[in-house]
């Protein structure tokens, strides 16, 4: 191992046996932790070519189970996001896109850090069972066209065990290592084709639109290895998507775009778009065909009908209780919304309770931020900038404010999708 | 902890506290060895810059006891050697330097991996106690002049356990880390001036002229903050040291230098150079002076006189029995010796039993190699190459023979000491 070490250390390429040595290792335990965060380390600040980007995925994907799919007829699309603040994407593009006909089986992780996780906002809502068995994901699959769990079936433990170690080693910021982790639990779930949304910006792990690109065109890469089709939407996370961080208040603002009434146009776009892409993959069918199709069923309701069947299937009533109290931050300048640190704002809404700090922590899900005004906004002193949801903690107004930089100048709305590559 | 690692991941700077908090935080035991390991990796990448190096050394020095050697009258004089192998050269210096008048006082380590420990090579010496009280180490210099001990008292515990650390993670070439972790025990241990014997080839740490060239101009500049004279030599490390690789064979041919019998060219001149500068250092004295009284006390005996001392002072008694069984390697082509590859044959005395794997490893004090050959020599087919000491494991003699090239065209000797810093 100190000889595999020594080499990426010097910028060597490192065979797939050694790669696998040191990965398999780890998992199995004869590689100490120590040994492995300064692999990673090297990594990361030495890079991998292709090749041994490919072969780290491999190794990945086959350290587990791989999931048979092939008991749900016809092709399967997952989506897959990088992660940011306020992302609750999947919940409305799922049900929208399953509602077109197009089968989804997804697995989801949990949120750790600053963003959240699909599979602890779902869970919010009472009763809702996110650990499926492998036949009743399946099942539910073939009986309403989409299902959604945490995990089923033992896959890419080598992945999860790194992934873990990375988290406290400093060692996340690397394409190599991002692109394999993604990649293996994507081709090790069972999907035909995959649309992945690479967040860019502050409050995300790529923070400039290159490194977003070479991410990008590397997961594209492992895919074809693969004979998956991966498309790759490069898109905004200089703000918070959406008006909404915290579990609950995510999955309203998910069913308020479902139920078709007004949100922010950023996720709006955002979702329209990838479940369109996700439709046109899934049916082989024109990208403007597709479009329509989603369209319709956003305006006819199905979509919606179809996150209610969703729920109802895994054993979710959606929210009976009042939201908790609120309370209102407001502008205390006049002008245009210049910033909205989507960043700050995560850290404060994890502190709230809606993040957590170890694995082991418990979610508050009722906690959480909604905006009132996005970037490009004009807002007048006095009006409110969001309202916050607050529990067993509160925080001091100012860092709420200090989230925004207002600007006496006319700003411009961000766009949300920079680029699609694939 | 993280941002530590970060910052250091992403080249920056770390002020004199993140360095602390790392380091301490590990000795107690509060930074789990893989976020250390993973620092380390970034440092090895992304280097230190002089501060940040004299930081760290700072820090080493002060996280355990510094050795207050004023009990002893007089100027003590280090002596320190970057590790290669057949390096016995402490062995024959310090009673040489000592039966000028010169104290020293020495602390030294074990060998692992390829390169011996002079405490190893002393404890080959029947009796011969290698753990002193720090006051029979002081005891011991003020009567005979010299001591040398494998330790006393906790001198930089964050070096130790960084150090094991960083055998076992690839990190150990690393010129700031290198740096400190010699110059922090060689402040803590005491002596006011210090030689550094900086070993430059495929048997040392040091690669490159230019690496050792800048080994030794930080560990100067280390030296100078806490006002200690320092002077590198950068010396060859191509082929062995003199003849003897092997604990008990090492000691033998210092012995045989000391009594003024013939050794290797090598041996002798560093021997005596390192020598020269210890007591020009030590009596303030300028060197051609030095020179002259280490020339006389050789050749009057008074060094062989004190190293007789020093073992009897330890408890040792000279070997009584005699060698183990040998047999000789033979050339199988006449022509020049090209090479002789140190790290190989430091390998395979390892392997004999010489060296240690882990340090619980027990040493076979007995066996090892003499070379009856150095670079530039000229051997007949059939005549001895060297002499191995085999006692549990034999080598096959092919290994013997591959540690050596003989080329037809005459090849220059080569210099040992190719500059003097400092």
């Amino acid at each position: 191992m100190i000889a595999i070490i020594e080499k990426k250390k010097n910028g060597q390429v490192l065979s797939k046996d050694e790669i696998k040595e040191a990965v398999m290792g780890y998992v199995e335990g004869s590689i100490p932790d120590y040994q492995m965060s300064a692999l990673l380390m090297a990594i990361v600040l030495k890079g991998m070519n292709e090749q041994e980007i490919v072969d780290l995925t491999d190794i990945m994907i086959h350290s587990g189970d791989m999931l048979d799919l092939s008991a749900i007829a016809g092709t399967k699309v997952d989506k897959h996001s990088t992660g940011g603040i306020g992302d609750k994407t999947t919940l409305a593009v799922l049900p929208l896109v399953a509602s077109c006909g197009v089968k989804c089986a997804k697995m989801s992780g949990r949120g750790l850090g600053i963003t959240g996780g699909t599979i602890d906002k779902l869970e919010s809502i009472p009763g809702f069972q996110t650990k499926l068995t492998f036949s009743d994901f399946v099942n539910e699959v073939n009986q309403i066209g989409m299902a959604l769990t945490s995990q089923t079936g033992n896959l890419c433990p080598a992945d999860k065990k790194i992934y873990a170690l990375r988290d406290v080693t400093g060692t996340t910021e690397s394409i190599p290592l991002i692109a394999s982790s993604i990649m293996s639990k994507k081709i090790a779930s069972g999907a035909d084709k995959i649309v992945i949304d690479v967040k860019v910006g502050s409050g995300a792990l790529m923070k400039t639109l290159e490194d977003a690109k070479n991410l990008a065109h590397t997961m594209i890469q492992i895919g074809k290895k693969y004979q998956k089709e991966v498309i790759c939407l490069l898109t905004d996370m200089e703000q918070p998507l959406g008006y909404a961080i915290g579990n609950r208040l995510e999955v309203e603002e998910a069913i308020k775009f479902l139920k078709g009434e007004e949100v922010s146009k950023d996720f709006y776009e955002l979702v329209l778009t990838i479940a369109t892409y996700m439709v046109h993959l899934g049916q082989s069918i024109p990208m403007e065909e597709a479009k329509e199709q989603v369209l319709e069923n956003l305006k006819n309701g199905q979509g919606y009908q179809k996150f209610l069947e969703f729920v109802h299937a895994q054993h979710g009533t959606l929210y009976q209780k009042e939201r908790i109290s609120h309370k209102n931050i407001c502008a205390t300048s006049t002008g245009y919304i210049r910033q909205i640190h989507a960043d700050q704002l995560g850290s404060i809404v994890k502190e709230l309770g809606g993040g957590r700090e170890r694995v082991e922590d418990q979610i508050d899900y009722e906690v959480g931020v909604v905006l009132n005004k996005k970037v490009g906004d004009f807002v007048q002193l006095g009006e409110v900038l969001m309202t916050v949801y607050e529990n067993q903690k509160t925080i001091d107004e100012q860092r709420y404010l200090n989230c925004f930089e207002i600007s006496l100048e006319e700003v411009e709305t961000r766009p949300i999708i920079y680029e699609v590559i694939g």
